[in-house]
């Protein structure tokens, strides 16, 4: 049975004992179960395994302690612990299911063995914890596999060449930087660079005028494979533990001056933000959608084109950026919605990233990440960035308030959003991902 | 006192009670003393710090046991064991000067309390050793800084447009990847790759055609900083631990099918090799010179440009490759030296590359790696990589036995060499960097 099989943790029938988890608009019911590493805030102890449930969530090694979980998958939780998640995703997705069938089978509404009455002690508000990286992330890389934002920023950067031969043939990507990610609640200093107007001479140094976000969705590696040893697209599916919200802020105008020949570099790594619950491949199993190249679109190569891929490949996500300036949040007016699209149009699946990415010989660990790119949908008002949205800055944005925005000011937080829905089917959501840009520092 | 400045450890005329560490060529007298992770060959012990002086190393826990090394830095090479170098790079240059200088009194002939006496005891052949990386690395940044390879590969790929506008004011760079990171020895299967032909169609999947190394110098980074505070360009020499050699294998026919618009990923992700020694930058203190623009290329903008950069910024490092082929390997012919550069040349400080890269924000973390790009001469026969040397493929080179080479083939390895000489300095060198090519994965 695969992570793409449906079972009876599907049933959208089930419910908790644990009431918050039973409304409709939770993006946490009992069908989700997502995984992340938390502790009580402000405490400093190790971080630990939690999964969501409602409101609520589970402390992992607490339940496991209380006899709720097998003995297999307790001791890998325990190895969790200050860690990370990541000897539950090197334990690959035979264990990680087992977990998946114990908790449900734990927190469902009369569960056997009496399950509040158990599990209370272990269940805390989400509220009142603190997030941290669901794991080590040894390498992150970003993939460029939004069609219609490579497109779109394509013309921006080279009008007359946007999409370049090798598009609909390679998932383009690249490395990203590691020591600048960070959790929902991401707060940075707007960047400092290195920037150069097409009329300008020489070229300058300060603070970024061109900050952006983009809206990715990031897939963290479960099993890994050695070095020298590439990943067949039939066996990416085993490899891939679970998804997350990515949002890989951008500075355009350091971008625009530093990126050619060798990509994207200062413009990307002063920050990325990641939101903390990993929504697993089996809590994704019902979203799962074909993946099909038609029109003047090439089929994949062989390496990249299977069976199982062309199936259940992509996954359906609606996806949303939500934007909150700092005159909103003063006057307490909720984030305002910028756009929404569906991770279905990606151009290439997280498994033939994957299967690519190996397909050198590239040993990929148990915790990388990969990004999307961003997922931009096909209509104007469905760019996944203010790059798009405002036509590279030329057409501000105009805000409930009255404000208006071509980039992000000091102040501005921005809020990734992705849910699920599917008939049939409970919806699950993935949380919230949010980041805030503090006052670049000068002086 | 700085990194920078010469001291008695720097004396040409100190000896060691090491015999082998006194002779004119070695790479290791008592001057060097570079840091190295290592444990005896077949074993299965938790990796040490060594120093290795003649053809001998120094088991530096062992050395502090014995009491050859004050207290606080015999903690911090405790902590080292297992994990790396990375405790002792995060200490910073006063305590990692303060190590030096002990390790120069306790090897250094008649030294006092009896150092052969004393130390013999943690002294072993580096014959009897292997080696793993010298630290655990965070991320890796590969820069471009040399200047003559990216005019001539420039060429190669962009004719009419080699040297892009940017080259001369940023220090291009981007990040690489981490886990395939190995060190001198390491063996790697060809990798397999999408390519393609200029005239072809549709493109290709198969086993690189075009197999390349690329001679650089990696810094490894000591102390780091915090997210969102940049380092000034007169604290950059605070922030360098030290140098290795850097080889960058590089599939030519997968990189120029997949590098546009987000640059070379697959074509580098393979394997990259790194030499195990740590050359400090206390041992380089000698070889350092001054940098400087001249003639049309434009002075760095201030917030690369500082008094000390320019006085003693740049570092001489003679820098060599050499080719063995399984043919020569057989015949037991020693690798054959392809061409030498200096350091010297690079257009970029490794100070410069830190600054800018710490300029937008961005964390450097204790054991990051920074790569300088390929270092070639301004000869023809200068270049760091086959590509330069056979014109683009076009012209083999022909090899002392009359076999021939335009790229890489199956059994052969290549060895990075790089030493420094100064008048009234003891020569110091880096030790081999050697890396096997093995054949790709088929069926």
């Amino acid at each position: 049975m695969s992570s793409l099989s449906l079972d009876h943790t599907h049933d959208p029938s089930l419910r908790s004992w644990v009431a918050s988890s039973n409304t409709n608009d939770t993006d946490f019911p009992i069908q989700n179960l997502p995984l992340a590493m938390a502790r009580a805030a402000g405490s400093s102890e190790p971080f630990r395994p939690f999964t969501a449930i409602g409101d609520q969530a589970l402390d992992l090694v607490a339940a496991a302690d209380l006899g709720a979980l097998p003995a297999e998958v307790a001791d890998v939780l325990r190895a969790c612990v200050g860690q990370g998640l990541n000897p539950l995703m090197a334990a690959g997705p035979t264990l990680r299911r087992r977990c998946r069938h114990a908790l449900v089978a734990a927190l469902v509404e009369g569960s056997e063995g009496g399950g509040p009455a158990r599990l209370s002690a272990a269940l805390v508000p989400q509220s009142t914890l603190e997030f941290t990286l669901p794991c080590r992330i040894g390498d992150y890389t970003d993939f460029y596999a939004g069609i219609h934002h490579a497109t779109t920023v394509g013309k921006l950067f080279r009008p007359d060449n946007p999409l370049l031969p090798n598009y609909k043939w390679v998932p383009i990507g690249y490395h990203g930087r590691v020591s600048s990610l960070g959790v929902s609640g991401q707060q940075f200093r707007r960047p400092l660079g290195q920037m150069k107007a097409p009329d300008a001479e020489p070229p300058s140094f300060g603070p970024c005028k061109r900050l952006d976000y983009e809206l990715e969705v990031g897939a963290l590696v479960g099993q890994g494979n050695p070095q020298g040893q590439p990943v067949s697209i039939d066996q990416a599916e085993d490899h891939l533990f679970g998804l997350v919200l990515l949002n890989d802020w951008s500075a355009r105008d350091i971008q625009a001056w530093e990126y050619q020949p060798l990509g994207p570099f200062l413009s990307k790594s002063f920050a990325t933000t990641l939101s903390p619950w990993v929504v697993t491949m089996e809590a994704l199993a019902p979203f799962r959608r074909s993946f099909s190249r038609t029109g003047d679109h090439p089929q994949p190569l062989p390496y990249l084109d299977g069976a199982v891929n062309r199936e259940q490949g992509a996954v359906s996500i609606q996806l949303e950026v939500h934007l909150q300036t700092a005159a909103m949040c003063a006057a307490q007016v909720p984030p305002h919605r910028l756009m929404r699209s569906d991770f279905a149009d990606c151009y290439w699946t997280f498994a033939q990233m994957l299967t690519h990415h190996a397909s050198n010989g590239c040993n990929l660990q148990p915790g990388d990440l990969l990004g999307s790119g961003t997922q931009s949908g096909a209509q104007p008002d469905q760019g996944g960035s203010l790059l798009e949205l405002t036509q590279g800055g030329k057409q501000p944005l105009t805000l409930p308030n009255g404000e208006q925005r071509t980039f992000l000011q000091d102040g501005d937080s921005v809020t990734l959003v992705g849910f699920c829905e599917a008939p049939g089917h409970r919806r699950i959501g993935f949380g919230p991902c949010v980041g805030t840009v503090l006052p670049a520092i000068t002086g």
